[in-house]
């Protein structure tokens, strides 16, 4: 028997700091809890063909007039002339089964085109948790997670989720960490896990968001393994990813 | 009786992100416990006169071949053609005085330069971390506690003194945090409060200079309140800080 040698997880914290963590990195984790990465995790579930990202509103408008459908949100809200934002809840809608949709947010769709550099970009919530983690140690490559954070800060939320799939990953035994951010991560996350809701209590984007009553958006994000959906960007689109088996590992 | 309002600690990780912080901010508290700001905290604790931080090697040495004392760490080892580095015993010397010197380091005297855009800064490490924080509730001023992480990236000692010096602020409720950054260091410096050592462990910078052999530096660096210096950074030279009393608490 030979034992495999183990692969890298580690986190940064926002998309500022991406150029200094991806030395060596071929697939990256993208999440935005609150509210683009749950949303999107969602509406594969839920049979949207494709979420097309886009970082500006700009480019979400153009595509609207060419006749897409589109949704963009900033700040929380979703931005005038536009049907619908990143509530996940929107995607549930059965009427968008099959269709694809153009979306833009404040951070999300900006870290995913960020990371697009790399040659594979999973889209992870904590809705789709164990899932990611399941696709990840079946990929068996080494994995950067990369939290969209609050206009390039470091946020809590994200890096809860970011510390619940490093903790998955190395008690697989099939993966180790070396960087601080992913150390810090995981004790974080380890803080947080009974209660995520209280500990979030004080983030200063729950806070926003529930100036803006989206208290229930808020509850179904924080809750871990409602779907079991991995999204995959491809070429431009964001769509459901196979499920991954290793030619050299079927023999 | 009035009650003053409360003033803000945040928390920056390290110096590329301080420009998203900064922002309203005159007082900057500056970290970098392994091992510039300890080695300086030490230094101007023991007497000397003033250390003249800097951030190239270049620099350093101009002033070398001007006839100053001149220090300069590199990677955690003392950079060829200088007598010393950044290890705090160096700076307990008695030889040293009532002298300056010239410093640079890997990390800690270019966050110093950083941060040297507001009015005030102020030199912390784990060694005076309660003289400080005795020095800042009655400076009464909004505080930006800024890590110098490592080459850019955020590390965990200086997250943990960054957590110490916001949960004895906040306690001494006169400050009040915003940032999800300050929770986070706020809740990784209660994980690790019992036993830093052991904590600290795992983290990259610790295994970085223990392979230097530098565990007498490390344990120095990480025990709390050896000292009740606080060095205060003023026209380019780091020097003693008086105690702070506001004219109006005189009353």
């Amino acid at each position: 028997m030979t034992i495999a040698k183990r692969k890298r997880v580690e986190v940064c914290f926002s998309p500022k700091q991406f150029d200094l963590y991806k030395k060596g990195f071929n697939t990256c984790v993208v999440i935005d809890v609150l509210r683009a990465t749950t949303a999107i995790s969602v509406a594969i579930d839920s049979g949207l063909k494709a979420i097309i990202p886009v970082s500006s509103v700009e480019e979400a408008r153009k595509y609207k007039e060419k006749g897409y459908l589109a949704a963009a949100e900033r700040g929380g809200e979703i931005v005038d002339g536009f049907d619908f934002g990143n509530s996940p809840y929107t995607y549930m809608n059965p009427e968008l089964k099959g269709k694809e949709v153009v979306l833009t947010t404040t951070n999300g769709t900006k870290s995913i085109n960020i990371a697009s550099e790399l040659d594979t970009v999973i889209i992870a919530s904590l809705a789709n948790l164990d899932a990611v983690c399941d696709w990840l140690v079946a990929h068996n490559e080494d994995v950067l997670i990369l939290g969209s954070g609050w206009k390039d800060k470091f946020n809590l939320e994200d890096t809860i989720c970011a510390g619940a799939i490093t903790d998955i990953l190395i008690e697989s035994q099939k993966f180790i960490a070396d960087e601080d951010s992913t150390i810090a991560a995981k004790f974080i996350y380890r803080s947080a896990k009974e209660n995520m809701f209280s500990f979030l209590k004080a983030s200063s984007h729950r806070r926003r968001l529930k100036k803006l009553n989206l208290n229930e958006d808020i509850k179904f994000c924080l809750t871990p393994n409602t779907i079991k959906t991995v999204p995959i960007y491809k070429d431009g689109k964001i769509i459901k990813a196979k499920s991954w088996v290793k030619i050299d590992e079927k023999v």
